[in-house]
């Protein structure tokens, strides 16, 4: 933990890290699967929806489109994979599509988000840095209780991790060195690129972020600055 | 208040209206002055500091000058102010005026300001549209147990308050239609400009922002949506 010492904000990715994704938006997708396609498992679906999250990104990653509010980038996927379930996006009134993508604003926290967060911010500044705009991230934390200091993340660096821009751009608005500021993951990659920008990390363990079947992020990957298995133990480990 | 009736979101000027720049600056710039002009009254020095406040804006608005944080204009406004003292800046060491600058971030809250904000956002989604800084905000609200949901401002959107942009992007920011929010501030001239964005309007008294000899914003010069006393007043009218 030598390495962390110095830091004075620990800012954190949020989709896996801090909130399950997964679970509430196939709950709500289960609701509208009912109505359109009885024989989906929304599981299946969220999964599907999710996998386009990092493509439409990359468009923006890229260069190719300006920056993009990941609300509207949601919204543009969920009518993207509707055929592939046999549903004629065209036969869904848009305002259905819009109510269905305010899911991803009332997502749950895991168990030990709110009290990790909470032990954490008597010593740092916290902050999400997560691709999701202010407004989602901002009614996720407002029904989740999650005592964020100030809703930081791609839209006040309009760029998407994991562009250096996304990292380094916040760290800025911190008023902050990037080695003053560590970033929380349960991602290696979001790790690997925050570290190249001279960021500290530290790797949370969501084994269940994708389901009873996940194969990716199990482990980290690299001398992460600190390895925890939730945010209860990571205040633990800082003797908060 | 029926105008007030669809607000989702109460944005608030912060200086003079949430909390007491003055008394804190000038308790702050006591100590300072006591080393290096140990005549002069830090009430006047305080003030002085902050004549220069709406000038630096200027320069930005203008266009004269690129988007500039609050906290670099301050601490070029210190120097500027000191000679009108009697001080030499040129014989201060950096680092002094720095700490000197923090000051700003410690600004003290009306007694009302936590308990009253606790109880608006109950209903409310709130954040600060302050010129100040994200990272002036932050300090600010987590010393003073501000709770808000984000720290929106003049950062957020690259431009200074009364600059229609000031708020038309906070509000986009929020995803939200300019009558959807309202700015609750103690100064005419701030919810004039929200006003002519669309806004909605909530006064508050601050009648001795500027100590005892105040002669300006006693009271309201426009039929605000809501004129209250203080933040626990402006709650209770809400019914929170």
């Amino acid at each position: 933990m030598r390495a962390v010492a110095d830091v004075e904000a620990l800012v954190f990715d949020v989709f896996g890290t801090v909130v399950d994704w997964r679970g509430r938006v196939a709950c709500e997708s289960a609701a509208f699967l009912a109505r359109h396609a009885p024989d989906v498992d929304p599981a299946a679906f969220a999964d599907a929806w999710r996998r386009r999250y990092s493509p439409a990104m990359e468009e923006v990653r890229s260069g190719r489109r300006p920056f993009t509010r990941l609300d509207v980038l949601h919204l543009e996927n969920l009518a993207t994979i509707l055929p592939e379930f046999g549903i004629d996006p065209v036969a869904i009134p848009p305002s259905e599509l819009e109510a269905l993508n305010l899911a991803w604003r009332r997502l749950d926290p895991w168990p030990d988000a709110a009290p990790g967060l909470t032990r954490l911010k008597r010593r740092f500044v916290i902050a999400p840095l997560s691709n999701g705009n202010i407004r989602l991230m901002l009614d996720l934390a407002k029904r989740a209780g999650l005592p964020w200091d100030a809703i930081l993340g791609a839209e006040i660096a309009q760029a998407y991790k994991p562009s250096p821009e996304a990292y380094l751009r916040n760290a800025e608005a911190l008023m902050l060195k990037p080695e003053r500021v560590c970033l929380v993951a349960a991602h290696n990659g979001d790790l690997a690129a925050a570290r190249r920008c001279g960021f500290r990390t530290a790797f949370i363990r969501r084994p269940m972020e994708h389901g009873p079947g996940q194969t990716t992020d199990l482990r980290p990957e690299q001398d992460w600055d600190a390895v925890a298995s939730d945010l209860e133990d990571l205040a633990g480990q800082f003797g908060l």
